[in-house]
């Protein structure tokens, strides 16, 4: 823990952002930053947990501890709305209360004598959960890489993929796609490579496709799709950002049971040994929301949030890219990553959110290689979008 | 993880349920084994929750993220009605999804390089953490007893309460008062020991009060009602049993301000990292109905299902005791630890459920020192609890 006396990166955010109100009382601030959802869900959903609810105060409705792995009905949905054409069967799929509490369960079936290799930029959680659980080691540089950890640089130089001859070997591969921060879907061939490396290496896969709702072109969705994935990628989801549940907390993870440890013993019984000791199951309620999610009616209504968001994402890449700046990302994914030359992240941060009231999250949070840049979220209401488009203008023009 | 290759103690126990389900589709079982809450809950918690999840589909009441550490509110109202007159600030209160989970947390932030000392028998979830997160070290003997881990035993024979004058020292105390399994609820005097002992030892005591709520004389509900404590405890609570939350999940952590490590280090700073970096907050549906168990007229609606499950121990503790059965348990705690001399654990529980379809936990389930005992859980509608109570008269009479 001592390695990590720095905060969470989005906490401090929020910190910034609550010091940023009490600085401008009467500015409008607009947060493009967290990447949390703002847009009110489909009345199908809110009913059917609101029902679920009530009902637990009739001797009928009432119910306890439910399966720690998820209820049957939800896992076989997640595994016909997500897998439909996939071998994955329901009882592979773990159903959570969101990817980041997973990657932490992760963690814990993995242990500390494990190598992992990440995305630079990529999401915290996966390295400071590995400096949490004793991977990573002492910090070497003073970009603040982690002497264990193998940082796969992913920038436009490589169009956002790593160069795998020249990454070393690591027992597990934390890998993004769509990617946060940068937006970027790898392609099927950057993905047949990927799992390719991994089944040279004997390295595990963990592919968080929390994203993978926003994809609008040919890109694989899930992992599953790569022929041979089954036997070295475990793939972790979330309601979050699919179907707006960031504060009501669902997710889930996928172990196959073709993904063997060296000894031939499967991954899946551990990491079910995990989730039963080490928690308790979703809250039955968020769990009959997601049922509700994956309903004909309820899988339309949530795409249609995730279209708006899109539109948001549209209107952002436009705003960037008529001002002149490189911006990447926003067509399959609800982020934006921008490209401001020469400068640091952080003081794009503080000009943009001193002189336009906009949070944003500086790129160099998401790692080394995120520096100069800046990730821009596209969860807002859209006259908060537009808006946030208007003073960017003003401000770059 | 190899060292846990056997199932976790309550999942087992469910998997032996429904195969007794299977083989006897016409036998009408009882479970008064894992534990789990049965009664319908007050309508005003339901319609509170209901009432939320309806307002997410509208923009004034959709929500996103909430604090890693749980809405202020509720924070504020656990401090208010659990610690009234103790020194307990909200802001020392992290709201979790249960206190199975906080206690894998709480493991994640001590590590691999630090001693544990549990109560024998115990809550499983102790032990099997700290297999995973590698504190355990090798298994020694025959019983199952792990190398590093300091079995404190806890009988009749010492009233249920360790001899510390023989204890080893350790970093890390698990202590759970009213106790799961034996129902025990430590005094004032015994507690005020443990303190004493962690103080000078310079342990950290992690006091689980789970069954608070079940205290019917004047036993200590928190530890920090103890002097001292808030310099050597941290506390982990659930309204899994107090209000019937084991499906919805919700529980709290209480890391005291005052907790240092031995370098001077706040601890509460480091359980923060891990709540934000390892965890996003309970469900805000979940904390929505934790508010309002917590408001007058919820409060007191809670208690009355507590005073029902306390019925239904009254009369288990009845049927065995004058069976002629050693009984303890059952009057500060929903669990009765009946003692079968001389018998294995898994005979009586295998004999009972065979000849009365009844389920119950083997005492060894839950350490060596269970051995000969039996935890007759008593979570339940009445009339089966009456119908068990008849079962058992007639298979022991």
């Amino acid at each position: 823990m001592e390695k990590l006396r720095n905060g969470y990166l989005f906490p401090e955010i929020s910190k910034l952002e609550l010091q940023h109100i009490e600085k401008y009382p009467d500015a409008k601030l607009i947060s493009l930053g967290i990447g949390d959802t703002t847009e009110p869900l489909p009345e199908i959903i809110t009913s059917t947990m609101a029902n679920y609810a009530h009902a637990l105060s009739t001797a009928d409705g009432y119910s306890g501890y439910g399966p720690e792995q998820g209820n049957k009905a939800l896992r076989k949905a997640i595994a016909k709305a997500f897998y439909k054409d996939l071998p994955v069967k329901d009882t592979e799929i773990f159903v959570s209360d969101g990817a980041q509490c997973d990657i932490t369960r992760l963690q814990l079936l993995l242990g500390s004598n494990v190598t992992i290799a990440v995305q630079d930029p990529s999401f915290p959680a996966y390295i400071d959960s590995s400096v949490i659980i004793g991977q990573a080691g002492e910090i070497k540089d003073e970009a603040g890489r982690y002497r264990s950890i193998e940082y796969m640089n992913c920038s436009p130089h490589n169009n956002f993929f790593p160069n795998l001859s020249t990454t070393s070997r690591a027992d597990i591969i934390f890998f993004c796609s769509p990617n946060n921060p940068t937006g970027y879907a790898a392609t099927r061939k950057q993905l047949e490579q990927l799992v390719e490396f991994a089944r040279q290496n004997g390295s595990i896969i963990i592919y968080d496709s929390a994203y993978s709702s926003y994809i609008r072109d040919d890109s694989p969705r899930s992992i599953y799709e790569i022929p041979g994935a089954r036997e070295v990628a475990i793939e972790i989801s979330s309601f979050s950002k699919f179907a707006g549940f960031t504060g009501i907390r669902l997710g889930w993870t996928v172990v196959p049971e073709e993904l063997l440890y060296s000894n031939g013993f499967p991954v899946i019984y551990d990491f079910n040994r995990i989730v039963c000791t080490c928690f308790n199951g979703a809250s039955n309620i968020a769990q009959a929301g997601g049922l509700a999610c994956l309903s004909p009616v309820g899988f339309q209504a949530v795409h249609s949030m995730v279209d708006y968001y899109m539109e948001n994402a549209k209107i952002l890449v436009e705003t960037f890219a008529s001002l002149g700046y490189q911006v990447y990302g926003g067509a399959n994914a609800p982020y934006i990553w921008v490209h401001f030359p020469g400068s640091s992240s952080w003081d794009v941060f503080t000009e943009i959110l001193e002189k336009t009231h906009i949070l944003t999250v500086p790129g160099s949070g998401f790692g080394p290689a995120g520096e100069g840049c800046l990730r821009i979220s596209s969860f807002g209401h859209r006259e908060c979008i537009r808006e946030a488009s208007r003073r960017l203008r003003t401000l770059f023009q």
